[in-house]
């Protein structure tokens, strides 16, 4: 059990319904725990957003900005419970699966400093992988040292994991097919981008729109630049619509799939 | 915020029904809730147990006695997901009662040696009493790097955060009244005994018998074994019957209360 991680991103607008607060797609995470299940991948690392549980809460008490007053502590509590809640739905769909799923909760283990990671304790998460578990975090609320909180997001986790665990793969299930010259949901000239090298990603940067829906974390521009950091660390990435069945499944078994691979190059 | 903690355990047998599955006392956590609530400690820990839904599926796996074969891995997921399922039900009772509470997952933060805590990360702890939180832990099963896995019981928690917090004070809520001279779930005669020194307690201890329901973490002399060293610590120790009206309350409030109070001397 010593393979190379793969880290797997599940995007929240593709595990909740976006719109309605609160609201797990249970469709989805019954389909996509199907897919990793059939995958049988022996190293697999699970992350996994908030969509509509963690960042209407957060919003409402300006997590992420950090400690103003003492009015955002039962807030933070609040954010916080409501992520466990949806990470609830995914572990027990998991587990039904025979997957040995176990959570790890990063505000349980690590403390940001404006909203990066500088100190997580990774050995419990170590062993879970030596002995055959699947380890499964989440965008989360968490201490922070320097704003007293922050919100951890999910993309910040899979990029820091994926460089701290030596990981093979990222795989970043989102809601759309992949990068395009433009944003797809408000372009409909935008073109699908399948092969992108580091430098490419660079100069694309610029041109990628933020996604429109609500997202503290930002939206796909966000999320590139999270992942910039492990690229340059030389571990490929793959962006692949996760709302379409068996995209993450292919991925997963590294098979050919309609998406973006992103590679040092 | 930098007043010593008082560390507040609530054994499983008094928020769980023991004798049925994965079933909470409902009305038991929502009056502890209340009575945590209206006693307003400024720096407290709580720690609860497993009862009913941690240890039968703790037991079916032999989660306590180490990593066997792979046919427990799963058994080790379901354990820790009843745990976390017994830890939503308090998590959201205290949050609805504008507590602002967090949990701490064991699993994500500590590594045991042979069961015993030798690892275990308490920064996000520390900055969570700080800011005001109420830290919340609980019974878990954990990694360990000797035996692959261990249960680790909120016994041991308690006095191991106890001693590493400085804390002031250590509240046991059990489901008996205190220590007596005799098991009185066996014997009419046992006598309440309402003070102690840390010798007494060790010239007593043999006679203590261990609690009759299923208890992988053992019973009051479990309970008793592992309180003995944040005793030697100099902490004071009040166990309480939490399954009596106001009782942690009286405690909490460091009121007169029917109980044992243990002492160093």
């Amino acid at each position: 059990m010593d393979d190379k991680p793969t880290v797997l991103k599940l995007g929240g607008s593709v595990i909740t319904n976006k719109e309605k607060p609160l609201t797990p797609d249970l469709k989805a995470i019954e389909r996509l725990t199907t897919e990793i299940s059939r995958a049988k991948v022996s190293s697999l690392v699970l992350v996994h957003g908030g969509g509509s549980f963690g960042h209407p809460v957060a919003e409402r008490y300006n997590i992420a900005g950090g400690y103003v007053d003492q009015s955002q502590i039962l807030g933070f509590s609040q954010t916080h419970l409501a992520m466990t809640l949806l990470n609830s739905w995914v572990m027990e769909a998991l587990i039904n699966h025979n997957i040995p799923a176990l959570e790890i909760h990063p505000s349980s283990c690590a403390v940001t400093k404006f909203g990066r990671i500088v100190n997580m304790e990774l050995k419990p998460l170590k062993k879970m992988l030596k002995l055959g578990f699947m380890p499964v975090l989440y965008g989360d609320a968490v201490l922070d040292s320097k704003q007293g909180f922050a919100i951890l997001s999910g993309d910040q986790l899979v990029s820091s994991l994926a460089i701290k665990l030596g990981a093979c793969r990222i795989i970043m299930g989102a809601d759309v097919d992949g990068l395009y010259t433009a944003d797809p949901k408000v372009f409909s000239s935008a073109q699908l981008i399948s092969h992108l090298t580091l430098e490419e990603l660079k100069s694309l940067e610029h041109k990628i729109e933020g996604s429109k829906t609500t997202d503290v974390t930002g939206g796909m521009l966000g999320k590139i630049h999270e992942v910039k950091l492990a690229i340059e660390h030389d571990i490929e990435t793959v962006i692949v619509n996760a709302t379409k069945s068996l995209r993450v499944y292919n991925a997963l078994k590294g098979e050919k799939v309609i998406g973006t691979i992103i590679e040092k190059g």
